[in-house]
Formats: structure tokens, C-alpha cells, sequence
């Protein structure tokens, strides 16, 4: 089949660009130094071939995630990399046997919620800088000792610096992130364990000290990440119908913001041309340039994680750049999406 | 059951709100004089609502959406406000006989394909001033012509003014509607037919030209759209749980840019208080001010149409604003996403 017979929007997966980006990647980062974080692409499928190149422990941000590479039988390792208050879900999960299960804590109400739930294995999470989760890093070998107390086993630390991740100056980059990691090895030092889990696709190449990497956004790329240099190529594209064109020098595209995310900005056009989104609405991107009625027009989405979770299906295609022309090699059901 | 019961984030629908907003509109827009956006909610047990109180004409933006309202018999007249080139799905629908079908043409191509998929009725789509699809005013006769000539009925125009929608100014968003219909008078006298569509919530009290127009927004209601003054309120809310507390004056809520559309800007934090929106990520929402660990945290949505297209459910309640305590009515599917 070829991506042209597809039902537009569609959205497209390179199969070179993800072979490049995750052998560069295995190539720094082998087997379980990389925890590949699903929450970047939400897809079984595309997680056991990660999985078969060694990558065997998974980074998940949703409950649903976990239970999903359980049941697909990818949960050797899952950490939810975060913390969660109701646990019921996933203390059923590891009562079942069917996944070993670490979860983020940093706070006695998580640690707590943990206990109840019946999961057995934390990290505690701590606060290296970014606005979000995480605990005081003076207060983590506190809670490593609270959560021991009542039965936790405590794997060891987990730190995000996602506020550093997308400065283009690497050098200025290098140092932030170092800074972030001191900071976590002086938590890692109050709370004990072999775990010291954090980074990303954009500090891959800095972050000297985590014992795993989550990156995730690697396998596709997103614009905002490959302003960085990184070695990594982008191989996402939504695959749209030119559906309206005016002689007033605009074309409608039919996939819009239900089909993109919109966080990081606007999609890029696909080609070598000076065609640029105007707007995007609902289910329609307005673009400069004059297409033909019924053409194939590609987008490049800013950010690919929320992309993918507006669709069902991730189509594997053997050249994304060859539009209605690509083979469809596979097409792979996005099925980690929801609660 | 209690919203407090559910898993979050979860998606949030007043009651009272929609009872409210359904009743304004429909005594000003009566029966077949609104036709329903069903893009705004895609959901067909909100539909169903719609069509008790006589509003049995309903619009679609996708093809998806059109296939499940008639599968849930609502297809008494659909139109699908958009061109397409893929009729296969709608002529497959057209000749089960499950619903009445028009499709949305602007152009020889999208009549061709009308023709093509088995389609029998249209509409011709025409720019009154908005950059994305519609004939130029000029061609629209010839098309009418075209169509006729081909064997398809051609029951109207359509012409969406949309760049109009959220000027906050009253008198000058009337002046600027009325001339954008001019347009689509002149092209009406040209193509003939009972049917002049357009409008939306934005216009729905300074659009006197169309036989019926196409809202959907009101039933929630947009942020964007709340500044206008409209009599319509806001009643969507994503329910979250606080899940991390800083000392340093943050609060993580489990609910971020994968459930909530983020295309006209963060949320509001729901409440009377001085909190903030300080940044989205992917499964979080970062806001200012103390809140406990575990405690439910609503959030406004800037624009509901794609925000309730990130969810499988929306759980109607008897008071959005009682948060965890309010009471869950009905569970609906958002059983019109895809395409």
C-alpha cells in the first residue's frame, strides 16, 4: 500500500530516520543505560523495537502506559516517572505479576499512596531545578528512609532537568545540566540505591552522571529539538489533502490543530520551497503556495509527543519525504493513549 | 459517583451550564434554524440533546464524524461543511440509505469527486473573507452550474466567516459580519437553492442572513469566545490532582498539554483565587499557589473543540464547579474523534 491510499490526515513514521536515530542513540547509550520514556510516541509497537535492541526498561508518564507495555509484554523494568496518587491500578498490575513496577515518589502523600496501592519499588524524585515535580533535594534521604520504613524498597533517584533541555548552546547547556546532576548526586549519596535515572534526548550527550537516560523524542524528533544540532533526524510527517486552493494565493490543507500539536508552534511544510503555514484551525492548515486540488501535502509537526497522541495509528513508511508515493511498510496502533 | 472517583485528568461537562446554553440559543435559533457544529464536542450522546429539543440538522467537520452520527441515528441531515476528495466512506453511506448526506464543493475537483463517491447533494462553499476554503463569490454560479450538470442537487451556499468570530468589539464584529454575507448574498443569487449556512457562536446574534446557522462552541463555551459577552457560560472543566507541592511556591497538577488543547493558550485555574497557569508539559500543569498533595484542581480550557478531542470520555456533572465533590450524571463517549 502507499501512504497516497491512506485517509488523510494521516500521520507518517520514516523507517530509515527511526533506524539512524536509534542506532546513534544505542551506540552512546546501550541496552539499560537508555530507559527509552514512551511517553513520546505512546506505541507498543515501536517500543519492542527498541526493546530488541537491548533498550528493556521503559520510562512511562501515564498509569495507562504502564498497563499497556505490561500487556504487551514489555515490562520487564517499567518506571512511572511520576508520582501518582491513586495507585489502585497499578498495585492490581504488580499483585498480577505481570510487570515489575517502580514509581516516583517525593512526598509523604506519594509515599503513602505507594504503600496502599501495593506497588513495591520507588525512586524518590528530586527537585534539580524545573518548575514541576520533585522534592527538596535537602529532604530526599528523609523520605528514602520513610518510604524503607514502611516496606518500600527504594531503587534509588530520579532528577528531570527538562528546563535545560532545548538551549541551543551546548556549551551553556553542558554546564546547566552539570550543575542540575550535582544536585541530584548529593541526593543520590542521602538516599542510597543503584538507580540514578533523569536526562533527555537533549542532554544525551551531556548528562555524564544518570546511571539510565530517559529520552524518548529522539526516536522522531522534534522541531524544537532539532534546532539543537543533535545527530538525530526528524522523521515524523502528517500526511494532508490539499482540499481547497485560492487564487488569492493560499491552499487548505485538511489536517489542522485536532491533528497537531500546537504547544511548540505552528508545522513546518515538507519540501525544499518557500511554502509557510499561515494558520492552522480545526481540521485545516492554511499554506502559502499554490498545490493542486487532491495533492499530498506534508506537514512537519513542532512536537511530536502530543502529535502522536491525537492519532490511533502511526503509519511506518519506507521515505516520509516521498509523500502519497512512500510504502507503507507497517502501520502501528497508537495504543498507550489516555488515562 | 463522584468526580472525585474518577481517574485523572477527566474531562467535565456542567449540566446546568449546558441546559442553559442549548435553551439561549435555541430561543433565538429555533429547530432547524441551527445546525449544530458536532466538531465542537464530537460526541453523539451531546448530539442526541441537541436533536430532542429540534435541532436535527446537525454539521460535521470530517468524514469520521459523519459516519457516527448516522451510526447513532442522527442522520437525518448532515452536512459535511468541507471539502474532500476521498467520497469512498460517504457514497458507502449515501447508498446505505442511513443518512442524508451534502457535502461542502469550492471547486471542479471537489465535484468531480462528489460525483465520483456517489454523493447526490451539495453545497457551494464560498470565501466571504476567511484565508482556508470557499470559491472565489465570482465562480460560485458556474459551479452551481457544473454541479447541476453532473446530476447532483445543489441545495445552497455555505460561507463560513470565522476571521470574524472573536472580535470583542459588538458593533464593529456586526458591521464586519454584515459585509462578509453581502458576499455570500450576491453568491446565493448566482447558485439558487433553500439553503444559505454559516455563522458560528461568535455571530450567532449578528448573523441575520443565514437560513441556519452552524454553532457548536456555545454548548461549553470557549474561553476565547467568553471575553465576546455572550449570554453563553463556560462549562468545561479538566479535573486534575495536585500531585506535587513545592515550598518554592508551585503546584504540579496531573493533567497538561495531552488533555487540554493548548492552540489559544493555557488554562485557567477554576476558583475565585489569585492562582496561575505557570507552564504545561506534556502530562502536567504547573501553577502557582499551595494546594494539599491529592487535593482536585480544575482547569478551564482556552478552546474546547480540540480539548474534548483528546478524550475518550466526557463525564457530565451536576456542578463542575464542586470539583472532586461534584456528582457524575452520565459518562459520554467522545465517539466521533479520527477521521
Amino acid at each position: 500500500m502507499r501512504a497516497g491510499d491512506l485517509t488523510t490526515p494521516a500521520l507518517l513514521a520514516d523507517a530509515g530516520v527511526l533506524d539512524h536515530n536509534v542506532a546513534a542513540m544505542s551506540a552512546q547509550r546501550p541496552g539499560p543505560s537508555l530507559r527509552p520514556h514512551v511517553k513520546a510516541f505512546k506505541c507498543t509497537a515501536l517500543a519492542a523495537r527498541l526493546a530488541a535492541v537491548g533498550h528493556t526498561g521503559f520510562c512511562c508518564a501515564t498509569v495507562r502506559e504502564v498497563e499497556g507495555m505490561a500487556a504487551a509484554g514489555l515490562g520487564d523494568d517499567l518506571l512511572l516517572a511520576n508520582e501518582v496518587l491513586d495507585t489502585r491500578r497499578l498495585g492490581a498490575l504488580v499483585a498480577s505479576g505481570a510487570a515489575r513496577v517502580t514509581v516516583a515518589v517525593d512526598s509523604p502523600e506519594t509515599i503513602a499512596a505507594a504503600v496502599a496501592g501495593g506497588i513495591r519499588e520507588v525512586l524518590v524524585d528530586v527537585d534539580v531545578g524545573m518548575p514541576r515535580c520533585g522534592c527538596d533535594p535537602a529532604d530526599a534521604g528523609r523520605l528514602a528512609d520513610d518510604a524503607r520504613a514502611v516496606g518500600l524498597s527504594v531503587r534509588g533517584v530520579m532528577g528531570y532537568e527538562g528546563h535545560l533541555m532545548h538551549d541551543p548552546k551546548a556549551d551553556r547547556r553542558t554546564a546547566a545540566v552539570a550543575d542540575a546532576m550535582a544536585i541530584l548526586t548529593t541526593a543520590h549519596a542521602d538516599v542510597g540505591g543503584d538507580v540514578v535515572s533523569g536526562g533527555g534526548t537533549g542532554s544525551w550527550d551531556c548528562n555524564h552522571l544518570v546511571t539510565e537516560l530517559q529520552a524518548g523524542s529522539y526516536v522522531l524528533m522534534d522541531g524544537s529539538y532539532a534546532r539543537l544540532g543533535l545527530p538525530f533526524r526528524e522523521g515524523l510527517v502528517l500526511l494532508t489533502t490539499a482540499v481547497s486552493v485560492s487564487a488569492r494565493g493560499w491552499t487548505a490543507l485538511d489536517g489542522g490543530l485536532k491533528a497537531l500539536a500546537m504547544d511548540s508552534g505552528n508545522p513546518a511544510v515538507v519540501g525544499d520551497g518557500d511554502d509557510e503555514v499561515l494558520f492552522c484551525s480545526d481540521e485545516h492548515t492554511t499554506v502559502t503556495g499554490s498545490f493542486t486540488v487532491g495533492e499530498r501535502v506534508g506537514l512537519r509537526p513542532a512536537h511530536i509527543d502530543p502529535t502522536i497522541a491525537k492519532h490511533d495509528t502511526l503509519h511506518l513508511v519506507d521515505d516520509v519525504s516521498a509523500g502519497a508515493d512512500a510504502e507503507v511498510l507497517e502501520s502501528w496502533p497508537v495504543d498507550l493513549r489516555g488515562w
